[in-house]
């Protein structure tokens, strides 16, 4: 078993990365303080592996929470829920709230501890190898709101997180690639010794390799944990973590939450600010190519849908990282290396997302 | 103006306390960082203050979200509207909000603040005596559930408090004395002196003379940030803060939010814990009196409703300080002097609360 720390003082916790994670008892239980235990899931991951985690917890009370699987239940609703399953059970602020699934259980679960009488106790089991790699590390809770992605939340940090590589090997592999998308990203930002390392070995993760997946999890979270701990809130660094992602949030909303996966969407997107890039003459075309080849050995979409510009920027102009209404993108300035958000020329953007199409 | 820092690190903030503070526009736009602001108040706030407020924000855009006037609008779907509002006017992170109103306005919308992008700055201008002591405070942020007041919720800080005494002047009688419940609280759990003081100035609190409020408001609020400071997160000392609210919060509850007001419900909550402190030996009964007559005379109910012990039972069951679904209570050691909370043995708290009548 690798363990990781994430290192943010007194909010610092370990990620446990390895197989077989969910029969050693003792890694949940280590890190649950009262009896009460609500456990957050979907339907498809529930069914797959609940029993497992409640039969590691005998000596508490455990309760649930299944909510429908997909983008489109990561609503206010949803959270409602787990608040009335957490009230109708009495459940104190010392309870513990296990969210086991994917990023949408992940963000959901955390934004309903976060604010759960201010704050109980959450311990996250991500169950697709994006929450590994992804929301495991960083706190970001959140739900979405019809106008936006993610646009409810909080930073909230859990108790542990275990990421069991076993549990891959029920994910699709329509899922698998679109957790790939995200540690691409990794690489693309800030490690290009890994980027190597991802174009040497992408076959064993689609062939889901425990070691082959344990090490880009652990490098990806090692990654995301070195610019969190710098930048907790995202005042800075940070940022740079969105590659990608403000073309990706203005696909998926625009196309409604749930026709692309978030990975997909972030790929698609990565692509447009890497063909942004190369027309502001940040980055050689050879480069961009090498990009959007990655993606495709990873089996993962690089054309965008068809979305007017206006549309796009409409959607883009509601980024979190933008100042005042203006929209700003993360560029790439070298394979392995990302520039702090910057305001971009509309007209340039707008050729972008007219022109560039895989 | 008498100006207050609460101590919080880098989460510090001012207090501004004083007549006519509102006309001072510097003190809100000092503390404003970008163009966009939404202001959040009520229905009967928003007619009295919220032109003034509108003007001296000239520069700004300035959009506003009304919500109904009471306790009972204190939900997920008023902040879910104010959701809407900063969306729908595409407001970034950088965007402020202002809180103009009591502590429903205020709690509601730094709850909102809190949660919108993960945390937007806001400014709180509390325009009832109890919002300028209590929730000016602490940066306890929340709404509340069918089941259980204030079950929803985040610690977050503003930027600045403006409380500005002249805004009282339009205060109901009734909104007056409620808020003097909070006031008697600091004195009762931990500064004898300024109970002295209230029992000699009671009077000029009633008659709304502003050196005795912004006195008194002064001193509330210092009481208070010395204990926030200590303990902001409520592990320990903070719980004192709770005197009374353990009875009123199921008084409130149980009779349906809006029946009582806030500080009516701790003031006959105090009496409880009071006569529960008897009962324990911790207090003597002529020190119960004195609590009693000072409630009187500040215009307060100390009669509880009539409510079954198995329903205040049932409801203080949810109560936050709970652990692991023990009832515990914040009781009194002498006036002046309160204790952390502490299990109590149900048969003496079912005597409180059949036998205890005023």
């Amino acid at each position: 078993m690798r363990e990781l720390i994430v290192d943010l003082k007194d909010r610092s916790y370990p990620i446990y990365i390895g197989a077989e994670l969910l029969q050693q008892k003792s890694l949940l239980t280590h890190h649950i303080h009262s009896k009460q235990v609500l456990v957050v899931s979907n339907d498809v991951v529930a069914p797959l592996y609940l029993e497992q985690v409640t039969q590691a917890l005998t000596d508490y009370t455990v309760k649930h929470v299944i909510i429908p699987d997909g983008e489109q239940n990561k609503t206010l609703q949803q959270v409602n829920r787990v608040f009335d399953s957490l009230l109708e059970n009495k459940y104190s602020r010392n309870a513990t709230l296990i969210a086991l699934g994917g990023g949408v259980v992940g963000d959901m679960g955390g934004f309903a501890a976060a604010c759960y009488q201010r704050g109980i106790a959450y311990i996250q089991i991500p169950t697709t190898l994006l929450a590994q790699v992804d929301s495991s590390v960083g706190g970001k809770t959140a739900v979405n709101h019809p106008l936006g992605k993610n646009m409810i939340g909080a930073f909230y940090q859990p108790q542990c997180v275990i990421a069991d590589t076993t549990v891959l090997n029920t994910l699709p592999d329509r899922e698998l690639s679109a957790g790939i998308a995200e540690v691409i990203k990794y690489g693309l930002i800030r490690d290009p010794e890994f980027l190597d390392w991802l174009q040497t070995n992408m076959h064993s993760l689609l062939t889901r390799e425990a070691e082959a997946l344990a090490y880009a999890i652990e490098r990806s979270c090692i990654n995301k944990a070195e610019i969190v701990s710098e930048d907790e809130r995202e005042s800075g660094i940070r940022a740079i973590l969105n590659l990608g992602h403000t073309f990706g949030h203005a696909i998926e909303t625009g196309m409604g939450y749930g026709t692309y996966l978030h990975g997909e969407a972030v790929a698609i997107g990565t692509c447009q600010a890497a063909d942004l890039s190369c027309r502001l003459g940040m980055l050689p075309a050879s480069d961009m190519l090498k990009i959007n080849e990655l993606f495709r050995q990873a089996r993962l979409p690089v054309t965008p849908p068809e979305m007017s510009a206006d549309k796009y920027i409409d959607l883009m102009s509601v980024d979190k990282k933008n100042v005042d209404g203006n929209i700003r993108v993360i560029l790439l300035e070298a394979l392995g290396k990302a520039a702090l958000p910057q305001s971009v020329d509309t007209q340039v953007l707008t050729q972008t997302l007219t022109e560039y199409n895989g």
